[in-house]
């Protein structure tokens, strides 16, 4: 039969701490982020991004990152990641103890101006110096790229953005690229096309995907990725997060619903489907409104109802 | 590149007037189900299923299926469907003038028996003489198999169930197959196995698959069946419907959700994306409560923001 490789095994990076809770209009009590965490880690996921450092007037949800990571339980083979946007936040982000930092630029330079004001190219030269403070400390540094697949005020992104960002991030040393579909506008044509070609273009580079489900493609996004031989997935639970473009969009893919589409399938995560529901079920206590996960509503596909018996067939 | 084949054009069946609005705990009036029926027909679908003709009593919502089909326009172009699950409902139906009867019956025995109190051999046997008044009216008759790709009761259907329909179908004269994912269980792996089989084993039929998204994975089953080659679905506006197995459950999968999918990959369906949102906006007025289907809430991925002006920066 002519069936598409789909890989063994994939790697699941939770982001739900971090870009779930980002988005949020309150504060999450920090021993109620800690918690969150920390269960999180029990599941055993290969890698959590618990906060972030971008400027606490910017995100004020996670102006208590520095309390966050000093308290978070560190469970072995669990890598612990902090979002960086810029070098003010790497050298706050230094005394964190964190296992990796996630470089965050936006692609698409309307995007980048509206976020951070300044352009592409002045975000890639001040992440120079964030890459080199990662390695004078020892820690990993992810190169991410927002808008990778789509900008609100640009559109798509011709393939040479992507690659002109992924040369700029090699030449830093770094080996590890997050593609981003921030405001969830990818088809599964745009992400399997899109990964094949960075892939043979940096073909030294491990790529992780990280898609919201806005537009309801995320899970047929993540099988077209598993076909262009992607094997790591930012998800967050319960489909936390959101998007500012769209106010009442769902969020981030929901951890549940693609382990739970990856189980299916006889891809291995190493995580669990009932304790990943429990861990939505508090996120959804946490932050106060429904989450808009398909299998937190839906349960498993597994799950079998009684059978009926056959009546005895009435005269009619 | 090494991209999977995609077809340039896709037929959608609307079945939104019958599996969404059967569903509805309160009976929409029947002057509104033809409205209904008429904003859809003129919105250029190639098929409408507009009613079933199973017993009032058991579905009381679509009592009323002599009347719609008697007072909906009829746009040429449109085959107007009606799903018929049994004999006594064909000889109901055979005065309405329909187009296509789509003869419905489930693969699985215990389905069969909790929904009609027969088994799947049973059915078939019914539907002998359903095909044949078919045939002596003029009318096209399309096979129906509801949990083809997972039942409540019995899980994953062996391929030799769907073997054992088909071959009965195709034996009644019938060349149109719908195979459906009553209860949204199906992952892309199987869809897309599923329907190779079974074109592999009867190529001379053609296919139609039925996909529900309670599970969330219906644009990613509709992705694997298009590489697969299949260039037909069935969908309900708005993700109008539900799953009697999950109260809270999203429905069929969104006509627009589907066209507009599709459409980002460049595949034709004749379906106007801002017509389909307004047709939605009506169904959810009629039914009453909100609807799920994804761009409904989020809006075509193509809608772009005014972009942002760079700041002059600001001494710091």
């Amino acid at each position: 039969m002519n069936r598409f490789h789909l890989p063994k095994e994939v790697e699941i990076v939770e982001v739900g701490p971090r870009d779930g809770l980002q988005i949020e209009s309150r504060f999450i009590p920090t021993e109620e982020k800690i918690k969150m965490t920390d269960d999180l880690s029990d599941c055993g996921f290969k890698a959590i991004q618990v906060t972030s450092v971008a400027h606490p007037k910017a995100v004020p949800q996670l102006a208590d990152a520095e309390e966050v990571m000093a308290k978070i339980k560190r469970r072995p083979g669990t890598v612990y990641n902090v979002l960086v946007p810029n070098y003010r936040g790497a050298e706050r982000a230094v005394n964190m103890n964190a296992d990796e930092w996630e470089l965050m630029l936006s692609v698409s330079d309307s995007h980048s101006i509206s976020n951070a004001n300044k352009t592409t190219k002045e975000a890639l030269k001040e992440h120079e110096k964030v890459a080199r403070l990662a390695q004078e400390n020892g820690v990993i540094a992810r190169g991410g790229m927002a808008t990778a697949l789509g900008c609100p005020f640009e559109g798509r992104m011709p393939i040479d953005k992507l690659f002109y960002v992924i040369e700029a991030y090699e030449s830093m040393g770094i080996r590890y690229i997050t593609v981003a579909d921030t405001i969830g506008v990818a088809d599964p044509k745009h992400v399997y096309e899109t990964m094949v070609q960075v892939q043979e273009k940096f073909p030294d580079m491990k790529y992780n995907l990280h898609l919201h489900n806005t537009r309801g493609m995320a899970l047929a996004n993540i099988y077209a990725a598993l076909q262009a031989g992607v094997t790591s997935f930012d998800t967050a639970i319960g489909g936390l997060g959101g998007c500012p473009y769209v106010p009442n969009a769902t969020g981030n893919v929901a951890t549940e619903d693609v382990v739970h589409m990856l189980e299916l399938m006889g891809i291995e995560t190493g995580l669990t489907f009932d304790q990943l529901i429990e861990n939505a079920s508090f996120a959804e206590q946490l932050v106060g409104h429904p989450l808009e996960s398909a299998v937190y509503k839906a349960g498993h596909s597994n799950k079998l109802h009684d059978a009926p018996k056959k009546q005895v067939k009435q005269a009619d």
